[in-house]
C-alpha cells in the first residue's frame, strides 16, 4: 500500500462549494505518479525513454462525503490486479477525521507507443509494481 | 438525446499527447450543464435558488481511442434512469469521423442543501428530465 | 479582430462561487486556438508538421467584473503586434450585457523545437496573422 | 518569505510536452492557499466566516525556462506591497537545479461580500500579512 497526501485546493472545487467530481480522478492520478516515480518509472521517464505508455481504458469513482478546499486528505493507493498486458490500481481517500470519503479504480493497458498495440507489461516494471502488491 | 458539440482543447491534454482522462469526465459534464441550462435547470439558478443541489455519487468511464487536440467531438446524452432521489445520465462521445471513442455515466442524487440529507427530485425537475427520454 | 463565444462552466467556477482567475487564462487560450486553427495553423498541425512551437513568455490579466456559471461571454481577439521573433495578442472579454468583464494579453515567441532557441516567426504563419490585424 | 515546494503533474503538462501557462498561475495560487492557512486565514475560514473576500484583480507571469513532469519546484512568496484595500503578492519558481523558472505577482483587493464594494484590509489579516513581510 502506497500512502499519498495532499490538500483540496480552492481550483479544485466549484460554486456548489465542494470538490469538482472529475478533480478527485486527477488527485488519485496524482497519487499514481508519485507512487510510479517512487518505483522508479515516473512519468518524464515513461514519456522519454520508454517504448509503450499506460493509456486508462476506464476510471472509476464513488463519493461518499463531501470534500471542502482546505481539508486535508490521505489516498491510499494499492494495486488490485496485474495481467499480461493490463493492471489496475485502487485508490482510497480519507478525511481529516479519518472517514473514508470517496474510492476510485483506473484500469490501464501497456500499448506500444509505435503499434499503439497492446504489449505485454515489460519484466521490470512488471517486478516494481508486484512488489507493491506484497 | 441530447447532442453537444465540442473540441479537444490544449489544455485538456498532456504530455503523452492526449486528452489526460479526467477531462473526459469535464466535458461529459460540459454537456451535461448544456441539457440542464436548455431544460431550465442551469446551475447557475441550481446554486442560487434551489434548495436542493445534485451531487455526483457515481462516475465512470470507458476510453476506446486516443483523443487529440483540435478534434471536433460529439457528445450524446442520454437519460439512462430516473428514480425517487436519484438519476443516471450516460454519454457517448464520438470523433469526427463518427467513432465512438468513449463512454460515461454519472449517478446523481437529489440532496437537500440545509439537511444535507436525499430528498426526492422536485417534480418540476423530474418532468424536465423525464420528457427528455422520450 | 476575432471573436469567440462560449459559457462559463461549473468546473472554471471555485468555492468563492465565481471563475477562478486561471481560467481566464484557459479561456482566452481557447480562443487564440480556434483563431489558430481557423487560419490555417491549428496545434495539432504545429505540434506534429511544424518545426517550430510558440511558447508563451508572458500572461496578464485583468479582472474588472465578476463571472458566474453559466454566463455567456464573448472574447475579442486582437494582434497586438508582430515582431520577428515573436507576437502579442490581446483579448477582451464582454458578459452577456456587453459588459467588459476581463482583458488579457500573452506574448508568444517562436522558438526551434530542435535548438530551443528564438528563430523568426515563419513567412506563412507571420502572412496569416498579419492578415486579421486589417 | 513563504516556501512552498510541489512538483509538476501530468495534467498540468499539455501535448506539446510543457507546463500549460495558466497551470502556472493555479500553482502560485496553491502556494498562495498554503500560506493564507498557516497565518491562521485559509480559504475554509474565508468562504465560511468572514464579511470580506479577496479577489485577483490583476494576475501576470513570466515564463523563463520550460517545465516538465515530474519535476520538483519551489515557490518562494512575497508580499510585495500592502495598501488599504489591496495587496500583491510576488512569486519566484525555481527548478530542482535552482534555475529561476517563473515569475508570477497577483494583485487582491478586500471586497465587501454584501456590498461587493471595496473595504479596508481588516486588522487581524492585515496584522498576519505585514508580519510576513519582515
Amino acid at each position: 500500500m502506497f500512502i499519498y497526501k495532499t490538500k483540496i485546493k480552492l481550483h479544485e472545487t466549484d460554486a456548489a462549494g465542494l470538490l469538482f467530481f472529475s478533480n478527485q480522478f486527477k488527485i488519485v492520478h496524482d497519487a499514481y505518479e508519485t507512487l510510479l516515480k517512487k518505483i522508479g518509472f515516473g512519468f518524464a521517464k515513461l514519456i522519454r525513454q520508454k517504448s509503450y505508455f499506460l493509456p486508462i481504458v476506464h476510471a472509476e469513482a464513488d463519493y461518499k462525503a463531501p470534500l471542502f478546499v482546505d481539508e486535508e486528505i490521505t489516498v491510499q493507493v494499492t494495486i488490485e490486479s496485474v495481467g499480461i498486458t493490463s493492471f489496475i490500481f485502487a485508490y482510497q481517500i480519507f478525511n481529516e477525521k479519518k472517514k473514508l470519503v470517496g474510492t476510485a479504480r483506473t484500469v490501464h493497458v501497456t500499448m506500444d507507443k509505435k503499434t499503439q498495440k497492446k504489449v505485454p507489461l515489460p519484466k521490470d516494471m512488471r517486478a516494481a509494481i508486484t512488489k507493491l502488491q506484497k
